[in-house]
């Protein structure tokens, strides 16, 4: 396989970041704006039902704001990202930015509405602002905590497109149509779909159109507005530019948008399973067999294998690819030296800091050498190496598969043991850790 | 707890059933319109992204249309329910119709267009139709087959303001802001978010004012209109009533909501778990420990417990109320038998054909009566009984917990145990099928 930065992470559309990357390059280095970006994070959350704020709630444990900095952060050319959150929430964003080591962000505090909000993260940026350590932008991108999917080549298109315009945004097919009812709650009229669009996030402004249209804007602007374009528009007399944006883009609004949140994310991090082998001679051995039918089940997941030793160079090249699903073939062995020294490895990384690592560790049984029952007994040792490993966000479970003489039988135990590993890498449950599991 | 009658289900809102049964009641019987319900369902997904149309995608291995045909029927006051297929998908229609042992469903075949299909759903209603089986409502309510969620009490809402005022739908505010784009991508103006609503299903209308409208619409009307009211408010001169409807309302559009109505339906038959004792008498003993911890950890969470003999009475009110979680602990015996009694209850019954039943059998294991090493090998028999239920949608899986003198350390392992027994029930997955878990 080919090595990928390591900056691109398993996030969204690496292929898209590529041609987002290659765009970025097109641009006259000389003429590339500066950018910075303003995530207004002040929200009560209301409609999630829910007491966190729902930029605060967790997504696989982790708060989902955190997922949004990481895709902003992750864009080399945003500059500066300036965050603003409540008072009362300040503590917690500072917690989170450490605990997932986010760079290039500076907190500044929400205003009561979303507008104010971003007019104080504006604020921030603006050269005229004593003591300010940030430098205004050319173009400033305005982005929502709660859009944790945002890809780089959106934002490359707003940012261009703002350049050249003063200000666009991305847009949506509208799903539902839209009516207008009348005062006493009956439809007045309905409107035509095809001719409307659902105003998404990013946007992106030349810092003084927007910067400008917040300073002249009217109190009934900042308190009851929710649209930049309209700002733009009403005071910079700019009429946006609209690019259409991917279903991803979408906002978490309800309880139902964490759900669908958590399982793309899991999907996402699922998508590359690297198998561990404790040999590399024999081509035909049982380990391979295995990471055969997982290739077979999993056609659109990547299975890359290797082995550890001697040096392990292989290993840190995948880690560094930000691969979160280890499977230990452990062939010649019953002890955990091989699987010790995975977790060894990834430890050493950081790579279980944004999200949980499942790591499997994978036995034989050929009942004719070690009878059942004892290889069961060695193998419980896992549970006390899984608690261990478990408070770095490592999920690690045993597999032991029967190793029948019938060719036939070793590959249904196989699939079986695949299927077993599957689920344990999509569902990445921390309630099944230090199982012992049976194909 | 309060026996619930069968038919209300685990689905949305009992208790919102009951006020919509009370609000029904309230009806002078001699004036409740007979009432039928059309629903389109020709769609071909392509917003999705995947081949199947986004109505037949599986959700816990079942078609998301047999959900929403589920909430419907639990309705007794709709008395037909005609469906629109396209003439491709009417086997796999009539396929699903007998699996899920759908009632009072008619078939008809789809237009190319949404209202197409919706007309030739209501000329099936129409009594001017020859060979007809179906009779005229009085009001026809029209509702999507990819919103699982509609509750009774919307449906009811509905109805009566079609009754009253000839046509209403349900709304939702809006989640982002409208806007109208210029003829070169550029913003013309946008719209106040507050002045406008999402126009959601279901709607209601009398049955003669939409049939009329249908009969008089033009050709554009039917190819690229979306908005039924729309059409009642143009041919009928009806301003439908509008009716704040519930976020559960919305619309899978993308295989994000797929993902998210999963979550939904996994959560919401999680809600109740019964415990089966193989003994009464004992108050103190460890399987009443354990289901203090279960409904300390699981607070929302009804638990109940009994024992199955001698009449298992009890068992079969709780299977009729439709629990879909079973915890069968074993704490005299290291046998099947109780297991296996409750396996024969449930697949008499036919719980198992709507959703996946967890069923986890429980063991203790004490050092000093019987070695590790045996009890497992004993209990991995659960292997076979898991494969054999598995076919009848019951998911089996063993526990195995500790069960140590000291009091503080078997508390710990109960709390161990439970936490595998909630991952288990909220995962409902079944790639861990006849795992022997231990705690």
């Amino acid at each position: 396989m080919e090595p990928r930065p390591a900056a691109s992470g398993p996030c969204p559309g690496d292929s898209r970041a590529a041609e987002a990357a290659a765009a970025a390059s097109l641009l006259n280095p000389g003429r590339a704006p500066s950018v910075a970006a303003v995530l207004p994070a002040g929200g009560s959350g209301e409609r999630m039902g829910v007491p966190t704020p729902k930029q605060f709630c967790p997504v696989l444990e982790r708060p989902l704001i955190s997922y949004t900095l990481q895709a902003l952060e992750r864009v080399f050319w945003i500059e500066d990202i300036v965050v603003a959150v409540t008072g009362e929430n300040m503590e917690a964003m500072k917690g989170i930015i450490q605990k997932y080591k986010h760079q290039r962000i500076s907190l500044v505090e929400a205003g009561v509405t979303r507008h104010r909000s971003i007019f104080n993260g504006l604020r921030a940026l603006a050269e005229d602002q004593p003591n300010s350590k940030l430098s205004k932008p050319e173009v400033v991108i305005i982005h929502d905590a709660v859009r944790p999917f945002v890809e780089e080549d959106v934002l490359l298109k707003v940012v261009t497109a703002a350049k050249e315009h003063g200000a666009a945004g991305a847009v949506r097919p509208l799903v539902s149509t839209v009516i207008s009812p009348s005062a006493d709650g009956r439809l007045d009229h309905s409107l035509e779909r095809a001719r409307h669009r659902a105003s998404e996030m990013p946007q992106a402004f030349l810092f003084d159109v927007i910067y400008e249209a917040y300073q002249q804007c009217s109190d009934y602007d900042l308190e009851f507005g929710t649209e930049c374009l309209q700002l733009a528009l009403k005071y910079g007399h700019v009429n946006a530019r609209l690019v259409e944006g991917s279903p991803d883009l979408w906002k978490v609004t309800y309880k139902r948008d964490l759900y669908a949140a958590e399982s793309i994310i899991k999907e996402r991090i699922s998508q590359h399973i690297c198998i561990i082998m404790d040999t590399k001679e024999d081509e035909t051995h049982v380990g391979h067999h295995l990471e055969e039918i997982l290739k077979n089940e999993l056609n659109h997941v990547e299975v890359t294998s290797g082995a550890l030793c001697p040096a392990g160079r292989d290993l840190k090249q995948i880690i560094l690819e930000q691969c979160y699903n280890y499977v230990c073939v452990n062939v010649m062995s019953s002890d955990f030296e091989e699987t010790q020294r995975l977790l060894n490895m990834l430890e050493e990384s950081d790579l279980s800091i944004l999200y949980p690592v499942v790591v499997i560790s994978v036995y034989f049984l050929d009942y004719k050498s070690v009878p059942f029952d004892q290889k069961v007994e060695n193998l419980m040792q896992i549970r006390e190496y899984a608690k261990e490993v478990r408070k770095r966000n490592i999920l690690l479970c045993g597999l032991l598969i029967y190793y029948p003489q019938d060719e036939q039988k070793l590959q249904a135990s196989l699939r079986e043991g695949a299927t077993i590993i599957t689920t344990l890498i999509k569902e990445r449950n921390s309630g099944l850790v230090g199982q012992l599991l049976i194909a």
